[in-house]
């Protein structure tokens, strides 16, 4: 076994890692990183960026003969490309020293690395950052043999589209292979243990989901379960409230039932640093967690889910590092989040349910307006999607918004600057949206706040001046108002 | 004759005209509405209802056997929905009362209305709104008969696409409607005097176009002229610095040369409102002409050229006709624009133009990522378009932005939000945008700037203080930067 020394060692190249080891680097900045598996992490290999390709190659393939074969080796193509380019990169920076091995902390501030040759080098570093990023959670279903099993990590690798596919799970990534997947022709029956699809997302956007999956001919089993596949009869029996459903000719199943932080294998229990296995690692807002020195990003934190928010993270200890001395951060920013389902579905700030538990219900106003209704919509004979903002009574500060529809991605940012700035929906009143445009839709919710707000002012005022107070009440005991919530659940939201 | 008066007299039910005319009369206002044509304007009937919807139907048959007229019928049907059910609103609101016929002013506030039957209508108003919108210029071509002869007005009743379409002018009109043909098989040519499309937009927006064209098999002549068209042979003629071209088998000519106001053909000298035939309508900032009462708005006036600039117009005059003793306006807000070519441009606050002739070029930055370049562009395989953003060194604020892309009329938003509010490239260098969308490149934008500011900052504050005092200089002068413009050209731009 032998040693080195470096400023900082980066465990994980994912999107997380990636950022803070090419940036260091590039920086002038001495760093070791360390990669168990494909350089660029799930992103690259096995999340957004096949997902995205396969997704935006499949709906060209929508409504005609769908050529399957050639979309996913498309999708490899264009994934490998990407790989190879930043494999190069890592190997390449000038200061950057790149492992291919699995580490293992052997004390706080030092880590084993075991080499592809079997070898073991041991480093130690002034920081080290943990981006090891998180995995299939794999709930067992009996019979299920493996080769008939897919998860994000092997599901791209398919040489063709599946007859059928039954998808465990309706998260963003069971949602985003439910409608590409339908794309290329594939039947396709999703199998989820909760009430409604995405239930991260508010109802709304459930809804909306729920009816464009059925309209493209997709089956949703609500609080199910799959208890059972026979090989020989390619079935997948599954649990409901109907009782026991059989569903024929299913020749793959993807799990996509949630993720688990690769926390658990990395000896973590050598460094001192605190962290709860059900909600990551305990951080600052830049990244520092309870071992000065120690950093985590990205999945194993329990802010971060995504690519974008990883990659934020990144910034924000690479900052740490490289200029200690500028002043320290407030609180981390808002990570919008997106879902490139069909349409797609974007949030960002608190949502209903979060602001419920902060504020007196009389104080929010939700502002909805429907995309089919703007004249883009009906230009573009739209059928799905909204715009729903959540705001303040009266001072009509915005504390989170949700879109759904055709270009949801890309219209959320202006609700991101919007809430972090702390613009009200007076001030989107007057502003001038280009027409016809989706985004439209973000004036009318302005017009009906105003419309709804001005001609009963008083009565505004006295109610945010009786349900403020109510709510700063409850805040200094600690309370939420959601009464009836079980106490770990309000335990875990005091504002 | 017989006479009657109203509080308000609006003339043109085009999108400023029918947001006044509807807003006030749901407020309780009376109102009188004067129609000469169809009800909607410009934009319901052969404006951006039936070009939105050609380009939208026109673009999934992309790749396909187009069926024109199908496309065609789509188009018409969707417009005369809209316009049937708008022209139903009119004539059902209560308080308002609707005239069709063509108005002309007797005096100041005193409007005559010639009535469909022959019969004449004499109308008086507290307050009149002009709104009547625009025209197509009509440039002569030679030999060119009426019917071979398109514009905006007639080109959304053809029954099938043509052969092979000539297009005299490269503003938005004429772009839009050169992608929508050609994906339905037609044959597009497109003769321009200018030396690049669209030149209102900048520089790069052009030449990305002009790429883009030329890939989808668009022939583009700039400097070029339609001299004469031969009945019997189909050919166009025209002249081009290379000589002369001649165009065969043109089966039709769509004039897109511009617009001209409507504002010689109304008796507005009988009111004494000020007006420039080369500039419209003098108004303020709230759509007051110089003569108390009469308003102007859209088209007519010297900065509307858009429906939701209009719009927007319209909603102002009717907070001042309907709420007066609230205070007055500020200057007009920023009126993004949006192109729907392919790729999309828009465009929002101050272009390199009118940036030259306000400030010295050493204080300004111009920052610009290209959209293939994201990983959004990656995966969707996009070969064109980019954020390019227009900012002040070292304070970061923004001036104006450009993108040019699959989703820029969305997008546009995001910058006309932070144009507004002064929101500054630095704090949108701390915002975090979904992975992976096209807005990401606003980000690489931002980063870039911090990139080159941060480092440098005792450079970039020196030529802050050097150039800021030469521009402060300039405009105590009353000059500009463009030493070299003609006198009348730098007269107009003082800032």
């Amino acid at each position: 076994m032998t040693g080195s020394h470096y400023p900082t060692i980066v465990i994980g190249s994912g999107s997380a890692g990636f950022t803070v080891a090419i940036s260091l680097s590039q920086l002038g900045k001495q760093v070791a990183l360390i990669e168990a598996r494909a350089v660029g992490g799930d992103c690259t290999n096995v999340g957004c960026v096949p997902s995205k390709t396969l997704i935006h190659e499949a709906g060209e393939q929508h409504g005609t003969q769908p050529d399957a074969a050639a979309v996913l080796a498309t999708v490899r193509h264009k994934r490998d490309d990407l790989r190879d380019e930043e494999t190069q990169q890592v190997k390449q920076t000038e200061h950057l020293t790149f492992f291919h091995g699995t580490a293992r902390f052997v004390g706080a501030k030092q880590v084993a690395v075991q080499l592809d040759d079997g070898s073991t080098r041991e480093l130690t570093g002034d920081n080290i950052v943990i981006a090891t990023g998180s995995r299939p959670t794999l709930p067992k279903v009996d019979g299920l043999p493996s080769h008939r099993t897919l998860t994000n990590e092997n599901i791209f690798e398919l040489p063709t589209a599946p007859a059928h596919l039954a998808i465990i799970g309706s998260g963003p990534i069971g949602l985003e292979m439910a409608f590409a997947f339908r794309d290329l022709g594939t039947r396709v029956s999703i199998i989820t243990n909760t009430d409604r699809v995405f239930n991260k997302s508010p109802i709304a956007a459930s809804e909306t989901l729920d009816v464009a999956l059925r309209e493209r001919g997709i089956d949703v089993y609500y609080y199910a379960l799959a208890t059972h596949y026979d090989e020989i009869s390619e079935t997948l029996r599954i649990k409901t409230p109907q009782g026991p459903v059989e569903l024929s000719g299913v020749t793959k199943v993807l799990i996509a039932a949630g993720r688990q932080r690769n926390i658990d294998t990395i000896g973590l229990e050598q460094t001192g640093v605190k962290f709860d296995p059900k909600t990551g690692i305990e951080v600052s807002s830049h990244g520092q967690t309870s071992v000065a020195g120690i950093y985590a990003i990205g999945d194993v934190t329990p802010t971060s889910f995504w690519t974008h928010s990883a990659n934020a993270q990144g910034r924000r200890v690479v900052q740490r590092i490289a200029f200690p001395w500028l002043p320290a951060f407030g609180q981390e920013p808002l990570y919008p989040n997106a879902t490139f389902s069909d349409p797609e579905v974007a949030n960002v700030g608190l949502m209903p349910d979060q602001i419920a538990k902060k504020y007196h219900p009389k104080l929010i106003k939700t502002l909805r307006f429907e995309l089919p209704k703007t004249d883009k919509g009906y230009t573009e004979g739209l059928t799905h999607g909204f715009v729903q903002v959540y705001a303040l009574r009266l001072t009509g500060r915005i504390l989170g918004a949700t879109i759904v529809g055709p270009r949801a991605s890309e219209m959320i940012s202006f609700f991101t600057l919007a809430i972090t700035e702390g613009i009200s929906l007076y001030k989107l009143f007057r502003l001038v949206y280009p027409y016809p445009t989706l985004s439209g839709a973000i004036q009318k919710v302005a017009d009906q706040y105003v419309r709804e707000t001005l001609p009963a002012f008083h009565i505004e005022l006295l109610d945010l001046a009786r349900y403020g107070a109510e709510t700063a009440w409850q805040r200094l005991r600690g309370g939420t108002f959601e009464v009836a919530a079980p106490a770990v659940l309000s335990a875990s939201v005091s504002p």
